[in-house]
């Protein structure tokens, strides 16, 4: 086990502005590429970003951490995005993370100040108790998917274009 | 077919910022690990992108674009980084890689002006011709390849800390 409180933040902090260096004046063709039908674009990934900042990590961890005996996490849409699109701007998405990310990162701070909190427990809708701790490495794990799977699609916008290189270039084969 | 040079280098001055914004200032707890015996972490990654900019990517364009008729791609080689390993910081090593990059982006807008020279070709080691489209495609897609490498090899590092989440997450599976 590798799980460091501060060590996860390290990260967590990161991932606003890498995304924002890496999306943030790209052309649509980049920005509204997919990997096919139902398959989602960097723009949906950033917007799903969004929905975990407002919808899971936060209200989960005060799941785990309040009173009482019913621990059942609230429910959470992974295509909330899809069935409400948001019409902003990837700038204006970007800024609505950071800025989500920036105080849900104050909240974790603010409420774990005890190494015992980390083995708390929650009830998970398919995996039944999983611990705080879990959860937070999740969030960490999760920022790494997104920012591979935003490669991974870009990557396969090019697959035919780097011909024989193809070969050679591990993104194309995840 | 999408490969477009604007485009292309949209994404190619975008690379040192992101990594930038991913890596400066980590723990070298994130910066030192990697997948296992024999292979590469963040920093060694960072390494071999910097031996790119200087042995592989313009000097093959170079080759491609020069009169005469041996077009054979100078040696290039990929673990040059490993058998001379740089003592620098992970500062010092962006800044080298930022500073590279934006040289080569200017070769490259200096170098081509008509759309024909994307059907040059050069000969590479292992597969023989290659267009010059193909290898500007290639660099694009590499830089893809060893961001989605560096999230993978950190995603790596807390596997068994998300505990259940393991088979919801994407980065885990590639």
């Amino acid at each position: 086990m590798n799980f460091n409180l501060n060590e996860a933040i390290e990260v967590l902090e990161r991932t606003p502005t890498t995304l924002e260096s890496l999306l943030v004046g790209l052309s649509d063709t980049w920005l509204q590429c997919n990997e096919g039908e139902g398959t989602w674009n960097a723009l949906q990934v950033v917007d799903h970003l969004i929905e975990c900042e407002k919808s899971n990590w936060i209200p989960r961890l005060k799941t785990i951490l309040k009173d009482g005996n019913n621990k059942e996490f609230p429910p959470f849409d992974r295509d909330a995005h899809i069935s409400n699109p948001s019409q902003t701007t990837v700038k204006q998405k970007m800024d609505e993370f950071k800025s989500l990310r920036t105080k849900n990162i104050g909240i974790v701070r603010k409420l774990l100040k005890d190494d015992a909190q980390f083995e708390l427990t929650g009830e998970h809708p398919a995996f039944g108790n999983v611990k705080l701790r879990e959860l937070l490495s999740t969030w960490v794990v999760h920022d790494f998917t997104h920012i591979s799977q935003i490669v991974r699609v870009f990557a396969e916008r090019y697959r035919e274009d780097v011909g024989p290189w193809e070969a050679y270039l591990g993104v194309l084969k995840s």
